[in-house]
């Protein structure tokens, strides 16, 4: 697999610019501090997703075009792929876990895909896609093991260089983010070389913070405890990722289920943002003072999709 | 009192600019046809009322400024001009009903707003608010019935009009607006003379629709039924109001409670927004088929002050 690059980055920016416009960077304070917010959840697909899987899908040849494409997903890289492939004519099957939020499962229904679901508990989905694979033949477009989705996702953090500059006077001097496999956490580090890059796990499905920390890729452990965080529930980041976290990003940080919740809470009154458990993370982590934070931090809100049920509780609740 | 102008607009617009960015414009599909959402919502204060609080304070002669403001609101023009007088160094007090969103009381003062209470029911709230000029001589800033507030408020119109000419080619064709005394309606309708604008109000709050329909100001008839749109609940325009709406804006549109709840659950789970009631009317309009779409029609979000327990309760209910 070819290892991606900021010149890739850098044109994956430029494809984005030319269909979809920058999300917002909206300025918030905490703790006295003024942060920015980057709304990734305002995106078509309600997630910053849709930025790799366009970058993958446009470098298509007419050959994989007629074939198709194969996604893996809980829900958001589902959406993304499903939305290129619709924008680009292409056929899309989406394997999804049937335990995915409902919402997830409808939008990309909605958005022409076909999908496969798999038990998240026993099957493996990489097998599932495999041999969807073989069977038509189409290209298999993994969530955040390839290089064109880390180059995709990573356009969002030329936009942040550029927001952070016209808004703050300057080049943003760190960027949280959520990770699940660690697709945007590198596209980030490529994006922006000067900026501290510092991912977000939810406790328990911290791999890449303990893989950071052991210099090699370790996987979550058995039985991880439950998570809402269903976009970040990766089992272990991949080879191609790992190459650009262990060179540019020195560590990470996990947060609690209640902090999840609490940056949800936040994000809705204070943001008037619908944000998924997965998507609040690094919002979590900078709520819970885990996290250095200065007039030129950027806070990134990965996504958006969550059950009307589900955040309606998070609403109720108070911790 | 001046009338408000386009000039006047123009110069709010550029006066605003200078100090917020554009509030995004995100496509959405209703009814299979693609249309703008204004979100407002994600202005700082979570409302378009920061705008005409802003054009009018920076047009304080010193001598105002060192007196003071009053303003009299339920929560959004009073998160407005309380924004845009502490960015100034202006003392401010706010007139606000004792039933306002909690959510919207707390911002308020945070803001550093005094905050002097009144009975909705019982108290005429401009006898109060002068009373404190009268006591104060600060200067009162009314909600909707004052040129730069009007003029302030059309500046999301400049706005629109760039962001529609640059998404969709060509010039907003419609423009569909909440309505509560008539400021935001008669901005958009001195911003953009060419489109047609689409005043939207709760049933029996439809003073606006019903004034336009008689051709003078009729108030709202005794006894309106309870709304949960309280940003919208104004008992009569102004003239300062009717004079531009009488000349540019056909007819409005009346919606109901449950067209309000559907709106806002859409903007939930299609648009990712926390969309308070009153802020969601225009939308309930496109979604019930009252106005007519097409691809250069603008609908605003125009507010997202909610609390959680009312916005939970929208979305566990499905009318």
């Amino acid at each position: 697999m070819r290892a991606p690059t900021r010149e890739g980055v850098l044109r994956a920016a430029e494809k984005v610019a030319a269909i979809l416009p920058p999300t917002p960077l909206l300025r918030v304070e905490i703790g006295g501090v003024t942060v920015w917010a980057k709304a990734e959840s305002l995106q078509p697909v309600g997630a910053f997703k849709i930025r790799g899987a366009w970058h993958r899908l446009t470098d298509f040849s007419d050959e994989e075009r007629a074939r198709g494409v194969v996604g893996v997903s809980s829900g958001n890289h589902a959406q993304g792929v499903a939305w290129a492939a619709r924008e680009l004519g292409i056929a899309a099957t989406i394997v999804m876990p049937s335990d995915a939020p409902a919402v997830k499962l409808d939008r990309t229904r909605e958005l022409g895909a076909d999908i496969v679901l798999y038990d998240r508990a026993g099957e493996d989905r990489d097998a599932v896609a495999a041999a969807l694979v073989e069977e038509s033949g189409a290209t298999l477009v993994h969530a955040y093991a390839d290089p064109w989705v880390i180059e995709g996702q990573g356009s969002s953090g030329i936009e942040i260089a550029a927001q952070v500059a016209e808004r703050a006077g300057g080049a943003p001097t760190r960027i949280v983010c959520p990770c699940g496999g660690g697709g945007l956490t590198a596209g980030l580090a490529l994006a922006c070389p000067d900026a501290e890059i510092v991912p977000v796990e939810p406790e328990g499905w911290d791999d890449v913070r303990r893989s950071l920390e052991a210099g090699e890729i370790v996987a979550v452990e058995p039985n991880p405890p439950p998570t809402a965080c269903d976009a970040l529930q990766t089992l272990a980041t991949r080879p191609v990722n790992f190459a650009v976290l262990k060179a540019r990003v020195p560590k990470g940080l996990a947060v609690s289920e209640a902090e999840v919740r609490a940056a949800q809470r936040f994000a809705f009154s204070r943001l008037r943002l619908v944000i998924e458990p997965g998507g609040a993370a690094a919002l979590a982590a900078a709520l819970a003072g885990k996290v250095a934070l200065d007039g030129r931090t950027a806070i990134i809100l990965s996504g958006g999709n969550v059950d009307p049920a589900t955040f309606a509780k998070v609403l109720a609740s108070d911790n």
